[in-house]
This record gives C-alpha cells, sequence and structure tokens, in this order.
C-alpha cells in the first residue's frame, strides 16, 4: 500500500510555530520520522499561504530534501506556491490536491504535465461536497476527464473520493465506501491502459470523533477501503496500531509472505 | 452482525475439565459472559464425544439454559449427540455443522428440518480442504442443494467458506476472501426468495500465530470479510478489541447511529 504522511501539517502547533520562525530542525524530524515508518511521500500543508507562498514551500521543500532521502506532496491552495515547490523539487513531486473547479484544473493540471508530477483530485466542485454516489462520480469523472485533456498520464492521477467525519456526517462515510466501490467498477469496465489510482485522507473519518476512538475509527475505515480496492491513503504513519492493520492487511490478502515476525 | 460465541469448546482444559466431572459452574459463567458480551448464539464444542455423546450434550445443553436465557449452537461429529441436544434445546439451536460429505448431509439435513433448526454448511468435503475458490463454490452449492431437497429453508443455512490459518496455508485465507464473494456474486444473480447466509469460525484465521498477533490478525480479518458482506462469525465475544472492531465496522457502514458513546 502507497502511503502519504500527514504530519507536516500547518494545522499542528509545532508545524505551525517552525514555519513561522523558519525553524527547520523540528520538520527534517518529522519528515524523517514518518519516513522510516514507511511513507512514500510525506505531504507538506501549508495552509492557505497567501503572504510569502513562494518563498516558504521553496523554504520546506529545500529543508526537508536536503536532510532526509523523501518526495513530498505539496499541499496548499495557494497555486502559485505549488509552482514554487515544483521548481526546487528533487524527484517526482505530489500535487495535493485539486478540487473539481474548473479554474483549478486549468492551471493544476498544465502544472502537474510540466512538472511530471503526480497529482490528486479529489471529489469538491464550487457546490461543494457532493450529497451522493453519483454525483460524486460524475465529479470524479470530471477530474479524469480534465487530465486526459491537459495530457497527464492516468497512472499519475490520485483520485479521493473525500472521507467526511462519521461524528457529523454518518452517511457520507458510506457514501465514500460505496463512492470508491463504484468507481473501481466503473474503471474496470472502461478498460484504460492506466488506470487512475484512489486515495482518501484517512483522519478525517475520526474528525470531531473523542481522541480515544481516533484510530480505532481510521484503522477499521481503512480495512473496509482496502478491502474495496483503495490504493493509497494520507495518514499518520506513527500510529502503530494503524500501521499493523495494514501490514496484517498485506499478508491476509497475500501482498506480502506471512512470518511470525512481520510486524517487525 | 449475528454472533456465536466460541468459548466453550473442549479443546479447552477448563472446558474439557468441566465436561470431565459434569462441574456445571464454569460453563454456565463463560455462557452468560458471552451473552453479555453481545453473542446471539453459544457454541457449545464437546469434540468428537464418541462415548456418551448424547448424555453428555444433554447435560450440557440443560446446564446452560437452565441458568443463562441463551440459544446455542450444538457441535460435534457425533450426530446422534446433536440430535439428542435438540431433543432438550429450548429455542432455535444451530447445528454446528455439516460438511459437504453426502452421509452426514443425509442426515444433519433432515434433522433441522424436523427440529426447526439452523445449521452451518461448511465447504469441506471427503477430498479435504477444497483448493481453489471455484471448487469452495461447487462444495458450498451442494450443501445449498441438500437443504432444498430435504425442505430446510435457506434463511436458517449458513454457510461457511472455511478459515484456514495464514501462518500455515496463506493462499487459502486469500480463497476464503474470493469465495466469499464469489458466492455472494452468485446469490445475488440467483435472486432466491430466501438467501442463506454467511458464517465463518474466525479464530482458525490466526491459528498457530504468535498470541501477541492473533487479535490483530482475528480482526483484521473480520473487517475484510465484514466488508465482502459476511453475515455471522463465530469468535470469542470476550475479545474487547475484536467487538469494538465489530461495533466500529457496523458505525462506519451505518448499521448503526453514531455516538461518541458507542463503544459503551
Amino acid at each position: 500500500m502507497f502511503i502519504v504522511g500527514e504530519n507536516i501539517s500547518v494545522t499542528s502547533k509545532i508545524v505551525g510555530d517552525s514555519i513561522r520562525n523558519r525553524d527547520a530542525e523540528p520538520i527534517i524530524k518529522m519528515a524523517r520520522a514518518q519516513k522510516e515508518a514507511g511513507a512514500n511521500y510525506v505531504d507538506v500543508n501549508i495552509g492557505p499561504a497567501t503572504k510569502n507562498g513562494e518563498e516558504l514551500m521553496q523554504w520546506i521543500v529545500r529543508t526537508i530534501q536536503d536532510n532526509v532521502d523523501v518526495v513530498l506532496a505539496l499541499d496548499t491552495k495557494n497555486t502559485s506556491a505549488i509552482e514554487a515547490g515544483l521548481q526546487v523539487h528533487k524527484g517526482i513531486a505530489m500535487i495535493n490536491s485539486v478540487t473539481a473547479d474548473q479554474d483549478k484544473l486549468d492551471v493544476l493540471m498544465p502544472m502537474a504535465k510540466k512538472y511530471n508530477a503526480k497529482i490528486v483530485g479529489i471529489a469538491l466542485s464550487e457546490k461543494g461536497v457532493p450529497p451522493d454516489v453519483d454525483s460524486r462520480i460524475e465529479i470524479i469523472m470530471n477530474i479524469v476527464n480534465s487530465a486526459m485533456e491537459n495530457g497527464v498520464p492516468l497512472s499519475d492521477l490520485y483520485l479521493d473520493p473525500i472521507v467526511l467525519p462519521v461524528a457529523v456526517l454518518q452517511h457520507q462515510v458510506l457514501n465514500c465506501i460505496e463512492g470508491l466501490k463504484a468507481f473501481k467498477q466503473l474503471m474496470d469496465l472502461m478498460g484504460l491502459p492506466d488506470s487512475p489510482k484512489t486515495i482518501v485522507g484517512l483522519s478525517n473519518v475520526s474528525q470531531s470523533s473523542p481522541p480515544e476512538l481516533k484510530s480505532l475509527i481510521n484503522r477499521t475505515y481503512l480495512a473496509i477501503l482496502l478491502s474495496h480496492g483503495l490504493d493509497c491513503a494520507i495518514l499518520d504513519p506513527l500510529d502503530r496500531d494503524l500501521m499493523a492493520t495494514v501490514k496484517t492487511f498485506d499478508i491476509l490478502t497475500n501482498r506480502i509472505l506471512y512470518a511470525h515476525s512481520y510486524l517487525d
């Protein structure tokens, strides 16, 4: 399973402070810890970054990649900051994320093509969260179309059926599962030579739930989504119980060979 | 989710001793604890019971039902002992289990019909464990046919695609998942008015694995099987982490309403 580490986010106080003070050490540490825990990509969420977004993204990309051998998912609504990050990023970057607003698609898809980056497309449009499974599929297919029109290889496209908090919008949690299943079936039917991948921002599901429930909810939801073919998740790779679930899933579905020591 | 508590089994030393000495108290306690933890049925596995099987099964059924308000799954290879148990059992009993050997089917299906009992059919035949998914389906369909021929309502039939230990037969663990999916698809296609249910003996999957891995393997496998439509499992309802997974699955798939206190 393909993992994007979510921990470097401006919503965390440590990261917020580090970013404000251009204090490299905590960010380098978090990147290294996530890589060592099994993250394939490390997300850097610098928030809206309306002021100095370009400089900030370049600083954080360089700070991490000068110290840790890892590739990054660039995460901000500021598209100029994304491009600034892509200019200095080493290896194949990921753009996280593009909603299905036409003006976003028109900017970020050509950018993904130009910089040969992976790109996450999320089932959100100008109208907000899709109310049902069909509208999720409609929005996601708009993103697929945009990728094809802009020459972005579909194998570089990661589609997110959008995870919402079970404590707030319980029916949307089931809709996301059903959306993933429907999308997978559609892709099978279409038989494209290169199929887009699926991804979720996992921790959203337990937002607003009590802290002692979060990991349980996250790992149970992940097992369900993996059962329905999810390829990738943005999650906390330092959550040992969650990562144990991922490894156990891989064992039970014969993706890796069983050994009594498989968790070590 | 429909749960059969597995703990009263002759393979456990406490139960073995209790049975030998006709010591009621430990068995009553175990039945009560499982019922209180959420078991819909309590399994009583008295082993081969070649000597005094009838008397033993009647003793254990009466011992439990005189003290705990619970229905039982009668579990032994001794078919006379099963019938003796059915004669004294109050409420709807479950016969656990019948393999696809013709001579077993010819005895136990009419017995299920006569006593109005639920019956578990398991994907095992004279030839042993089915080597692949197709042979699982073939064996299971033989059991369905036998139920129909004997007038057993399909809604009373619980089919077990047979769980094997991941530490010993890793590929069979995936085969069981695929067998469940294939069987569910087949039932959808057939559109029977009453569909048989699916069941597994969950703990088999972690047999021969180190004790510290068992619960993790069990609960991850259960989440996968539930994702593919499993109706029922024979499991340890006293495993709190396992039961928390069941409840969380039910929350995430909207079977029960979310509340912060849903685990209490």
